[in-house]
């Protein structure tokens, strides 16, 4: 298999589907559109809906039932970065080497763009409905994709993650760290693996097994993310490179060191890819891309 | 029928349902979770939720199917409140006689808030697939939730609204007033009244009929808030009377002058009324409350 060539193949098939669900640039309402169009146009690496889509073949599924899921998943992941770049939470200019979302349609639409692709993200999803009313799962998926993005999934790893910014060095725990990472970052990665699981009625010790494969890629990647923070330069990133230093921020390499947290990130990761070889269903494409998630270079 | 005991007991009523789905103030997230509920538990008069379970009776509606649609629907117009109060937004420091949200948490955390209210929303209203696993609308009814929140409705009319503003005065039409009150405020009166009338397994043409008559009372509502902020004083309303005209902002009513403001809203409810009456369904209680809606002095 040709990694490049397949990852290539399957982010181009991702985006056509993405915007197969873009609402048109017209009426009244054209500005917001536009702003949301530009947000999740900005070329991302389609990393939640290719995990989704990845499971959901692992254990079967081959119908265009996964179709809106997968674009509700990358509207709701988007939705979060618009409204993490605002000036009141991480004040950033630029993301993916572009300028953000409220730098070019100004703050208030922003914030509305943001709105508008979370509130998109379950239009879209709802939309499974008229395709399949009989398929037995697509509540249970929206239950899936509502919680884990809330705030007993990723809104509220967002607080927590705010809330540690205001604490004294010494009060940010392990705990409160993993909390983080596990709510801000392997929330959407659950989210993404056990959608894809479901939809493809894959048995529900599977969905278990999938719920807790996803929640170490999902710190891994973030703990990568620390490491990265602090060796990656702005070229490799496309964004500014020791943006959590330059706050003298807490993070899990900072708290447990370089080596224990490049040991943490093989061990989770080592973890992962045995539950996940421990299934007889395969797809050869969904380890590497795991394995890739979790080594990646920038 | 005494209004006032029947209101305040449906008052009452509601805001129990409300409550029972609000998120205990706990975790790491709890600083979240306080801000979503202080916003919520406001005082407001649940006219949303009020609206969708008198249609829902009217329709002879009898299941608890209805409540988290009830809780869903005011968490989405709480949040777009939150939102709607912000700095880059309208900027207010009081509503309902109390501090906003950004005020007493930051706006950090009022951003979160208001992301974390919406994402409840779809959360509360999927908890009826627990419920009623076979009910045949459940799927429906989170389509208009989602629609007429989105773009396609509510944020719709935001946008159309902040747009207005940077226009000039001659360039703002009755025909994109019109629209800003349909969207921006009529939406969700139709979403409440659509789901209401859906869950109780109306016919397709009372849910037309339906969506018609949500449309001219949310409208109506509007024109009449538009009035009521000319004549209304700060301590009627709890909030800064005038504050449209402050900005120069052209209403409905300075572009159609005040007489003219009062019989459109005449002319719009007396429509409501006559469809609502023509139905063998009644629920007297639900007249009352919609000539109270478009006709209330503050």
């Amino acid at each position: 298999m040709n990694w490049e060539n397949e990852s290539q193949k399957r982010i181009e098939e991702l985006e056509n589907i993405i915007r197969a669900y873009l609402p048109a640039e017209e009426g009244y309402q054209k500005r917001v559109i536009e702003a949301m169009n530009y947000s999740i146009l900005a070329g991302g690496k389609r990393i939640r809906p290719m995990l989704m889509l990845e499971t959901y073949r692992l254990f079967g599924g081959k119908d265009k039932i996964i179709e809106p899921f997968l674009a509700a998943i990358e509207m709701i992941h988007t939705y979060s970065l618009v409204h993490d770049d605002l000036p009141a939470m991480d004040d950033d200019e630029y993301r993916r080497g572009r300028k953000t979302t409220h730098i070019v349609y100004g703050e208030a639409m922003a914030i509305l763009a943001g709105d508008g692709l979370l509130n998109l993200a379950f239009e879209t999803a709802c939309r499974a409905f008229d395709m399949e009313p009989h398929h037995p799962h697509i509540g249970r998926a929206l239950q899936i994709l509502a919680g884990k993005a809330g705030i007993y999934g990723m809104i509220g790893g967002q607080t927590a993650d705010i809330q540690a910014e205001g604490m004294k060095q010494d009060e940010v725990t392990e705990e409160l760290l993993l909390f983080i990472h596990e709510y801000k970052t392997a929330a959407l990665i659950q989210e993404a693996m056990m959608i894809g699981a479901l939809l493809a009625k894959a048995e529900e010790n599977r969905l278990e097994a999938v719920e807790k494969i996803a929640r170490n890629i999902g710190v891994a990647f973030q703990i990568q993310d620390d490491i990265l923070d602090i060796t990656g330069s702005l070229e490799v990133l496309g964004k500014t490179a020791g943006s959590d230093r330059k706050n003298d921020k807490v993070t899990y390499v900072t708290l447990k060191g370089m080596e224990q947290a490049k040991k943490d990130v093989e061990n989770l990761s080592a973890e992962a890819i045995t539950l996940l070889e421990s299934f007889e269903e395969k797809n050869e494409y969904l380890n590497q891309l795991i394995s890739y998630l979790i080594h990646r270079e920038k």
